[in-house]
Formats: structure tokens, C-alpha cells, sequence
């Protein structure tokens, strides 16, 4: 059994002058965007700036005037994306960005990212960018192309690990371990301190949680099984300088790190990422629509030969 | 426009004791054989103890008791080892392995490995490993499961470069290229010294060529676009002792080094590999059918940002 970490996301901002608050909308629409992608909401939580949903595949943060999806395993994300259009008008959008990574098992998606911006175009003229080698880690980016510009405010950052070490594959996939454990496991109510937090445990395993403080957010979602495992930490606070606490409990042998609007990428990484870490990877643009985006993947270099992985009838991994 | 340059790969040993010499057999059963997996032959040499055929998806090699396909593309190789077990029939056949590699575009592949080792199942018992971490590059392989023992005098060998240099590409997608300016540009004349030759240049690019020289053989096809290049050099002399003379002229970004029944793999890879390669992936297995399989990953840290992939409307990179 294999689970797809990797997510899609989007990044959907909007005239507020045209439109009530994103955030003052019903529960309702949210469960039916999120419906479209074949996801199921959770849990809720809320402050004044913001309002998080915990989905059975990631999360969805909604602000005043934006908001942020992200959903993992075989989710048609496209689909609430165009849900979100149909309904609000494309008039009263500002901007669009949606993204996809790499991903584990990409034969078995539903869509490659060709198709998925095929069908975005209909509604959006954009560009469409790759970030990283396509024999390697990358990013596909699309954003409308129009004339608005983010600001330079608006940073954001994902901090992926791939292949954590064997210790914290072993403690993320311990039967019925509780969400407080993996808390502790993260330090994140140290790391998290202010934040309200909303986490949930998946069967057989798997973890998420929403972390909101004010405008502030940070989402984590694990897929701890071993060979194939994926930990996505993306918020509106600086991950790099994060990175140390939590690569130092993952050990994973290989990290993207991907910043919107973070014009100190080169100094922070290399300030924060270890030195056991080499830059394989390393991309840079500056959109027409005014964001700065950096993608960087980071390798272990090995040097003690790993035994092959035994496979199943199915050409999985067996079972542990 | 993309090409999935990445093979699949069988060898079978047949039991020469119950069956005529393999090289024998009428050119007519090769012929079937490929097109079972949509290839088609464009030429063949031979000499006392191989017939090579070029493939329009790669190549056969065919010795007295044994054979190797390699095909790329959306061809299912599978099915040409179904029809010669279907024709020769299990209990003639001594050896199967299958191998299959990450590709750059698996989602348009027509199988995924799991799907061809579930039909080959049906006819063989064996095992299946990867060699290599499932975000990185890396090798299927299947071997049968018999009382079998391959020699250890069995050595094969394959580089792949992938990512090559601006300047390699360039050259290698130069409208009107002749094969002898490809076969001079790689130095084939000099390095293949006393093979016979056989090559072809593709439309609108690629280049196939097979060397055969006794026992011996040597097959490279190149897929030259930039962002999916993809060089394969595959041979039974030792590769990695050439090593640098492919990598001086390729500079690829990355490579990968797969070797059977090369028990010098880990001396001979230092000796030879530039330092410029950083190790990413390390992986070794003796096989129950006494195949030992290396599998190294290289890479080349990247320091300078790169600039990302502008896309066109398929999310495939824009025409050059």
C-alpha cells in the first residue's frame, strides 16, 4: 500500500472592494470546493484573519481576501480551483497561482500537471514554469497573468523532507500512536507557542495539522512509510530558519526548500541548511506577476552501498 | 514534444541443450518479437557470435544461448518477452530478467513496472527489487526465482548520463546531423576501435548505434532535448573505465552507474568517477540467481541559480 505525499496547491487572491470577506462566506461552499477534489473537511479553527480547515488529504486556510488549498494523494485539486471560479467570477479575482511537485508514484495520478493547466486556461491566461531538473525534485508553477502584482510582503515558504531516517519512519508508523505524541515527537508546541493548533492521526498512520496565530499559519503533513515518505511543512513564517529543528528529529535524506518573496534565500540557506546537506538543485524567478520564487532541493551524499528494496507481487515495497 | 528515452531492458538465457542457437532462429521471429511491443527493426550486423538488430525503439542483441532487448519509450517490452516464452516455451528458458527505470514522464507511460511484473508472473516465478530511492533515480529489476546460478564471468555494464551540457545538446539536435558527425563528436571511431558499426540518426532528432566485436557488445542512444536528455550506454566491456571519456565530452548533470557482476564496482567507480560527482545514491545486491547488482546515483552540486523552465500550454517546455 502506498500513500502520495507530494500536494497540489492553490493560491487564490481576490477583490475584496467586489466581494464580501472570503472568510465571512458559509461553511457550505468550503465543503463543496473541497468536495470537487474529493477531499472531506475535518475540523475547523478560527481567529479574526483566518479560518483553517483540516481536510482528510491536507488543508485549506482562508484569509479576508485569499485563500490557500493544498491537497495530497489522488486529489483533482483543478477541480475546486475551477469550483472557486465558476462560482465567485473570474472578475473578482485578482490572482491565481496553482502548483504541483514531483510525485512518487505519478502513474498512478489522475492528471499530469499539462492537464491540469489545460483546463485552467480556459477560465485564466497564465505561464507556467518549471522549478527543478525533470529527472529530479521540481516544482510546476501556473499563475494568472494579469496586471496585478503581489507584494513583496507576501512571503511564504515549504520545507519538504524526503526519506526521513529510519528512527522517525519508525516512531510516525507506531500503531496508535496519539496526536499529542507526535506533537512531542515535532517539539511544536515549543516551535508552535501562540499558534492554535487542530492536528488529526490517520489509520494506518499519517499526521496533519493546522497551525494558526493572526495572520500567521503553518500546516504539517506527514507520510511517514519508509522509502516512500513525505513531510510537508509550508507556512507564512520563516522555514529555513526552522529548518535546523526540524531536520536535526527527520534526518531525511534529501530536502526541497521553496520561498515566495524571501530576497535573503541564499544567505538564510546558507546559514540555516547543514553542511551535510549539498544543493543539487538550485532555481530562481521573478514572475510577471511580481512574485520571487526560489526552489532549492539539498541531497545526502551516500557513500555506504544500501541494500535493494524487496518488492511485492505489485511492485510495491513489502509489507513491514 | 518529448521523448521518454528511459528503457526497458530484458535478458533471457536459454538452455542450448533443448533448443538450437538463438542466432540460428529466423530473422522473421525477431521481427514478430519487437513489433509484439510496437518496435520495428531498422538494420542488423552480425559476426560468428551476436546478430544486433537497431530498433526503431533501441536494440536486440542475440548471442547462441541467450538474448538482450532494450526498448524506450511507450513500447511494452513485456509483451516481447511473453511472446518468446509463449513460442520457446518456460521450460527451454534458463534465465529471465526484466528492468525497468524511473522515467522522465511516467505518467504517460502505457505500464507502470508493478503492471509488467503481474504479467510476467503469470509465467515465471521471481523476485523484484529497486535499486535506488523512489524520489531519485532508480532501477526495477526482476529476476526469475530457479535453481539458475548466472555466472559471475557474466559482466554487464550501463552509464546513463542524464541532463547534459548546453553544449552537447546543442550539437546533438542539429538539424541535418550526419552519423558520422555524431560517431566523431562521441569519439566512436577511436573508442570502438575494431567493432562493427551499425548506428542511425532519428528525425527530428536521437542517435542509435550498436557495436558488436566477438562476444562483445556496446549500444548507446541518445535523447539529446535539453531538460529530458538522456544518454544510455550500455555494454558487456567496462564501462566505467570509459566512464571519463563520455563524461568529458556529455558533462552531464547527473548519472547513474549500473553494473552486473562487476565485484571491483566500488574501486573502480573512485578510481574513475570525476570528483566533480557527488554520490547521492549507493545501492548493491547479490541476487538469488548469483547476479551481483550495483546501483550508483551521481550528481553535480549546483551553487549558481539556474533559471526555471518556462512551459508551453501542454506543461511541456516551450519549443526551442
Amino acid at each position: 500500500m502506498f500513500f502520495e505525499g507530494s500536494e497540489k496547491k492553490a493560491n487564490i487572491i481576490i477583490d475584496v472592494k467586489q466581494l464580501s470577506l472570503l472568510d465571512d462566506i458559509a461553511d457550505d461552499f468550503w465543503l463543496a470546493l473541497v468536495q470537487c477534489c474529493n477531499a472531506k473537511i475535518l475540523s475547523t479553527i478560527e481567529n479574526d484573519d483566518c479560518k483553517a480547515f483540516l481536510l482528510s488529504e491536507s488543508s485549506l486556510f482562508v484569509w479576508h481576501d485569499r485563500l490557500l488549498i493544498l491537497t495530497c494523494g489522488n486529489t483533482r485539486l483543478v477541480h475546486s480551483v475551477e469550483y472557486f471560479i465558476q462560482h465567485m467570477g473570474m472578475n473578482k479575482i485578482l490572482q491565481i497561482t496553482y502548483q504541483r511537485k514531483n510525485e512518487y508514484f505519478a502513474h498512478a495520478q489522475l492528471s499530469s500537471f499539462g492537464d491540469d493547466i489545460a483546463l485552467l486556461r480556459q477560465h485564466v491566461d497564465g505561464k507556467a514554469f518549471r522549478f527543478g531538473e525533470l529527472d529530479g525534485h521540481h516544482n510546476y508553477i501556473f499563475h494568472q497573468d494579469n496586471s496585478f502584482q503581489v507584494s513583496g510582503e507576501d512571503k511564504s515558504y515549504e520545507l519538504i523532507a524526503y526519506q526521513i531516517c529510519q528512527k522517525a519512519s519508525k516512531k510516525l508508523t507506531t500503531v496508535g500512536l496519539k496526536s499529542h505524541e507526535i506533537r512531542k515527537f515535532l517539539q511544536l508546541d515549543r516551535l508552535l507557542a501562540g499558534f492554535i493548533l487542530d492536528d488529526f492521526v490517520f489509520e494506518p498512520f499519517g499526521y496533519s495539522i493546522n497551525a494558526i496565530k493572526g495572520m500567521q499559519y503553518l500546516t504539517i503533513h506527514i507520510t511517514p512509510q519508509a522509502n516512500s515518505s513525505y513531510v510537508s511543512i509550508q507556512a507564512n513564517i520563516n522555514l529555513i530558519a526552522l529548518a535546523p529543528e526540524f531536520l536535526t528529529i527527520l534526518a531525511p535524506k534529501s530536502i526541497d526548500i521553496l520561498s515566495f518573496n524571501e530576497f535573503e534565500f541564499s544567505e538564510l540557506t546558507q546559514q540555516y541548511i547543514p553542511q551535510e546537506y549539498i544543493s543539487k538543485s538550485l532555481f530562481q524567478q521573478h514572475l510577471s506577476n511580481n512574485d520571487l520564487v526560489c526552489f532549492a532541493n539539498y541531497i545526502q551524499p551516500q557513500t555506504i552501498f544500501s541494500q535493494a528494496e524487496l518488492l511485492d507481487i505489485q511492485g510495491q515495497r513489502h509489507a513491514l
